[in-house]
């Protein structure tokens, strides 16, 4: 191979100009494209979606000239991966074959729970990652996704999500990391790090202020300013590119009337001149059509085409009617200009070489039987699950004693589903095809605690609707049993088909349907009541609370979730989980948020009252760690400079605790509005009976920083309180610090992340 | 007199020029303070505001070296104005001995629904304004509000409410003009011109975006962009600060992290260099203090008076203790720079000179009888009234036929209260001190019926609460009538004692209490409902409209509401007031506008649906014009031209019709995302029998401008069109038009009002 582009001893640099340099206009704008070629057994699509994606040409034409992206190849129906490999063999074939350079496709699967195939693992959904505070399984979890991609020749996959929640309502809660920035930004990135060093091109979404729609509503326009901008939406996204994420998605929303698709100011000022992206961008599926269909700030498809372009979109996704003809007839009718085709080329050639699709002798996997769901596998989604229960109330009947009659009753009890969130596989299946029930081997709540308990069961309710006679009968199971175990909770679904998940918003926080109908029915027959929720989202439990035995939250905990739950119930596991997101209280106001400055949660200015029924970082135990002395290496803290906090930790108990130590840093005065408490260091630290470790955090000032008044990122001097605590409710310890010297400007390079270290004692 | 300042010859420029160079520091500090003197019968204060307000001085001391201004001297209590005379003369007489020139203060009181004085004409509340979309009667109630602020020897006046609705759960909202900035700077402007020109300073609150609070919580953080706030928020205060307002008042939230209070680029850069306002920008209550205690962007009371003089505040109110002390010690210790002091001082001044308070022979108000309530004045709040009542729905059980049995039943059927909005006089009396409806000359719409029907009346339940008895009670009466007539809605107050006004949020948007219970029961029994809501906000009546015989808004009418309310429901009056919010429908989704973009409205992309039951604009009558032709002057534009809309209109009725014609403008492509559709003209027809009009507006091509990339106000070429009819959605005719020409930047000087003119045909 003569050519410098096939050259792989040549620079990446020198490989793609070679062959920028040798591509007509045609060959270019196909590197951009994607194409989702449905097969007839991927079944339908919502109908807004089918119709923005439109006729598609036949594949010859869709292949000619190369392309650049396969969109989800594997389809959404239950295909065997063997058969999917023979369908992505065939298609990357046929793409080598259709272009003069043989550049094969780069393909793209959805990933958040496990890759999005059939019959691959799905883990715990991205609210339980961030309910075990570590990062080091949430690590692990992406170098498995990871490998599972890479045995069936995918490159990318699109995830993790690192919006944070504003508004519970919204239905992509479920697929978030929670409500703080620092967390989602800390769990992020280790999904991050697992998965590129895996090999596998992760994908940050969505670039940015998706979570703020107005009212929580999908694709709602989203009102926020520049600071809460930088200091919220932002961090997350700072840290995961750091740990090597090399591809972005933007959002679909506009932000104060920019849609992100067409932002310059955010997907090429900020993301690669001031925080040095070089991977590329990819459009979330239909948002360059949308900029002029939806947006309205386009008036053809190729002025959409143009803006995307011109704002920083490189590659278009799913399929190629936003950047193909509209492309080409902009740049023969000189409004758009080649160079933005090259700049976006540039990048996407270059992720192709460093994937090794320019290198000589590439060839796709070969259709062999994989096991995309090995024992190694299922140890990690459950050992994930066990470690993100999160027990939120006990009054002593957990955990369940030995030999108890347990009813256990609910929508959520005895079904696959519930284990789920919107973006397993299984549930776009089931969105897009058919039930798949009979078909998953996942364990329900019913059937893991059935294994241990004489257990009596009966519906109540479905999880939307149900019948008066159903409630009944699920009143005298619960009647004749020793305790009550209630699984209630959400049916994710995609564009509506479900109670949360993509398009599944609400308009309030009530249970769904019937359930909390149910649930004081089942508290008004005297038996515990232990209410389990399966859910995408906190609801509003502030009603029940106190007359609940036990509230255990499992999120949607994935293909292991039931027996993680049954472990939780019956003792096996101490539960460890803390919430990543706010339980809301009575008042039930939303949108809100934990990080919410005085007036934000003030309760005598306003008859709704904020406070949280169980806040932030809340998680119960049945044994806890013993808390040593917490101290500080010093009171005062240069603007520059670092300071450490230790903490001693003891296992006094006598089984297994963990203890998740929280640092939150609270501003008593600055120059601008400030949260009351944020998170900015956190360890969860696992021990055994008579185990004593020493936390140590060393938190650079960096951490104190915030946007001030003229939106440049700041260390200002000044007291402030380091409260290190076991939540956000529960501070344990005050340190009262003093930083000095000068105001000092922070650049992108700032301290993002505290150091940690544990010491055993 | 051989002072200059005291020279009534000389300009108002040399005589405060002369002034300042005369005073010491705490003479010039103590022009900038008001007091808020609570005299023993002025009775108690919420303990929020007792705190903040803290011990006051002795008299003499407040008093020393001057005073800036009188805070609500009239008092909470039912004080006669007479007596209120007396007071308010010796205060003043005090204050002018106790400062080396003599000098009075200015006396500022609430005037929202009328002066906020015992005994003063309480008119309908704002949204009632807004309702009848006829800003020349909201003039004359402005100008009558002033000649009673004027005999009281009052000064300013703190209203009117410019907030843009963005959340119906906000307590305030009945505050309001609704959620269309071109109608609330439309009717806020008449209210203004009314008021300036009886020679009251009128006061532009709140400055700004506070209506956009984080889940519509009272003082909560405001989340909102720049583009947004020049869009919607800024365009009130532009056409009122235009219709001569010469106070403004800053918003108690903070703006993306920003305290309004403490910031410079709204009260100054944007108010002062921007918009070129001369007056005073006075402190709303205790927002001076807040800067230190809640908003923690100051670390002394020192810093927060620093903050708040150097961003642009001249007056703090309501009392001493944030701008006196901390002020002196800031200038004593060098942190504060006298200049600030002395560009506040020169402004009050300024102020106090055009008002005559600097001339010789200036005296206060003699303690003599005052009619605050005379005959032409009740008049005037009838006839608002009666234009402001919204018909909502009708399936012909109005108006209700004579002899009939008329079932009054529900909490607002027989208060005075439910007239009055939190800032009518005797709601804070109710608050700060007794119950005084035994007082009230207002009549009830049980009382104004009875004139007409044989009516039977139940309470049901009150506003919140009730038992099962009442509602039994008034199930029975309804069965027995022919028709059931259900007041329903509000009781307005303040710091959370209501269901509406300041502090009075509310969680989500169902009727208050059980009375969507009783509405249900009352349908239940075959009797034909009427619902007549008193509100200070739309509720959610979704699951009850279909099946409602008849549902009628008067938000809070005011004193001679229950005439306007008993006219419409008997036919005296075709009702003609038309929705300046929407009402929401089952989705229920806030933060909601009808400004929405087509993203935030499109029902396929979320299963919540933000749809209006009620839209903005809205509203039926007995009898409406005939609509003839709708035509343009052309078909094209230029992008600094006019447009010609002309509307002819016809009563063909036998009755007296009103019509308010609503043109509003879609632009189907911006450069930025836009709304659906805004309103840009209006003009309310009224027609006698047989009568024929026709409406001419010129619309400038300022009236399409919009925030564009860079923040610039800009005129866009392109297609948009004119939709002409009789609501937001109920469209007689669409004009599509083109703007020619190139973009072109607007100033602040730009066309706020399209001219309207009214020709008999």
């Amino acid at each position: 191979m003569s050519d410098l582009w096939r050259d792989p001893t040549a620079t990446t640099d020198e490989r793609v100009a070679d062959l920028v340099g040798r591509m007509t206009v045609a060959e270019k704008v196909k590197q951009l494209q994607g194409i989702w070629w449905l097969d007839p057994d991927a079944g339908g699509m919502a109908p807004m979606l089918r119709e923005t994606m439109g006729q598609l040409p036949p594949w010859e034409e869709v292949i000619a000239d190369g392309l650049g992206q396969l969109t989800r190849t594997f389809g959404t129906g239950p295909l065997e991966p063997r058969d999917g490999l023979k369908i992505a063999g065939e298609r990357q074939r046929d793409v080598m074959a259709a272009n003069r350079f043989g550049i094969p496709a780069l393909a793209h699967e959805e990933c958040l729970t496990g890759v999005a195939v059939w019959r691959a693992t799905i883990y715990p959904s991205p609210l339980c990652w961030a309910a075990t505070f570590d990062p080091v399984i949430v690590e692990r979890m992406g170098s498995q996704i990871a490998a599972s991609m890479r045995s069936l020749g995918v490159h990318q996959g699109l995830a993790p999500v690192l919006d944070v929640v504003r508004d519970l309502r919204w239905g992509r809660v479920e697929e978030t990391l929670g409500e703080d920035p620092f967390l989602v930004g800390l769990v992020g990135s280790a999904y991050v790090r697992g998965l590129e060093s895996g090999g596998v091109v992760a994908t940050l979404k969505h670039f940015m202020g998706y979570s703020a729609s107005r009212a929580g509503r999908n694709l709602g326009p989203v009102s926020i300013g520049p600071r809460e901008l930088a200091d919220v939406f932002l961090p997350p996204f700072e840290m995961a590119l750091r740990a090597g994420a090399r591809s972005v998605m933007n959002s679909y929303n506009d932000l104060d009337g920019v849609p992100s698709a067409a932002d310059a100011g955010l997907l090429t000022t900020l993301l690669r001149d001031r925080l040095g992206f070089t991977g590329t961008v990819a459009a979330d599926y239909f948002s360059v059509a949308f900029l002029h269909s939806l947006h309205h700030v386009a008036d053809s498809p190729t002025q959409a085409a143009r803006l995307a372009l011109q704002a920083g979109i490189d590659v278009e996704l799913p399929s190629t009617n936003a950047f193909g003809e509209p492309l080409l007839k902009g740049i023969a009718d000189g409004v758009v200009d080649e160079a933005l085709v090259d700049r976006a080329l540039t990048r996407v050639l270059r992720q192709k070489c460093e994937l090794g699709l320019l290198d000589p002798g590439w060839a796709p996997e070969e259709p062999v039987d994989v096991d995309l769901d090995p024992p190694e596998f299922r140890a990690l989604a459950l050992d994930l699950a066990r470690r993100s229960v999160v027990l939120l109330a006990n009054d002593g009947t957990l955990p369940l004693h030995e030999g108890a009659r347990v009813a256990v009753v609910g929508p959520r009890a005895d079904t696959s589903h519930a284990m789920l969130g919107c973006y397993s596989f299984p549930l776009h299946v089931l969105v897009h095809h058919q039930d798949v029930e009979a078909g998953l081997e996942i364990r329900t709540v019913r059937e893991a605690l059935s294994d241990t308990f004489d257990v009596s069961y009966a519906l109540g309710c479905p999880v939307l609707g149900g019948d008066d006679a159903d409630i009944e009968a699920a009143v005298a199971t619960a009647a004749a049993a020793d305790v009550c175990v209630a699984v209630l909770g959400d049916q994710a679904g995609l564009f509506g088909k479900g109670t949360s998940g993509e398009g599944c918003d609400v308009a309030d926080l009530r249970l769904p349907g019937r359930q909390e109908e149910l649930l004081e029915a089942l508290l008004a027959t005297g038996t515990p009541v232990v209410a389990v929720l399966l859910v995408g989202r906190p609801y509003d439990l502030s009603r029940q609370a106190a007359r609940l035995a036990g509230l255990v939250c499992g999120f949607f905990p994935g293909e292991e979730g039931a027996r993680a739950i049954a472990d939780v119930l019956d003792g096996t596991v101490n539960p460890s989980g803390r919430l990543p997101v706010s339980f809301p209280g009575a008042g039930d106001a939303q949108p809100s948020t934990y990080l919410a400055s005085t007036l934000g949660q003030l309760t005598d200015v306003s008859v709704v009252d904020p406070t949280a029924l169980y806040p932030f970082g809340h998680g119960l135990s049945y044994a806890s760690a013993t808390w040593g002395p917490v101290s500080a290496s010093g009171s005062q803290w240069d603007t520059d400079g670092t300071c450490e906090v230790e903490v001693e930790l003891a296992n006094d108990a006598e089984r297994a605790v963990s203890e998740v130590v929280q640092v939150y840093l609270h501003d008593p005065c600055a120059s601008v509005v400030r949260p009351v408490q944020q998170l900015v260091a956190v360890s969860r630290v696992d021990l055994q009976p008579g185990e004593r470790t020493r936390v140590r955090f060393t938190l650079h000032a960096d951490l104190t920083s915030f946007t001030g008044h003229d939106l440049a990122r700041i260390v200002e001097p000044g007291a402030v309180e380091l409260r290190v605590g076991a939540s956000s409710a529960d501070i344990r310890a005050v340190l009262p610090q003093e930083l000095v010297g000068p105001v000092r400007r922070v650049g992108t390079d700032r301290e993002l992340v505290p150091s940690v270290t544990l010491q055993t004692l």
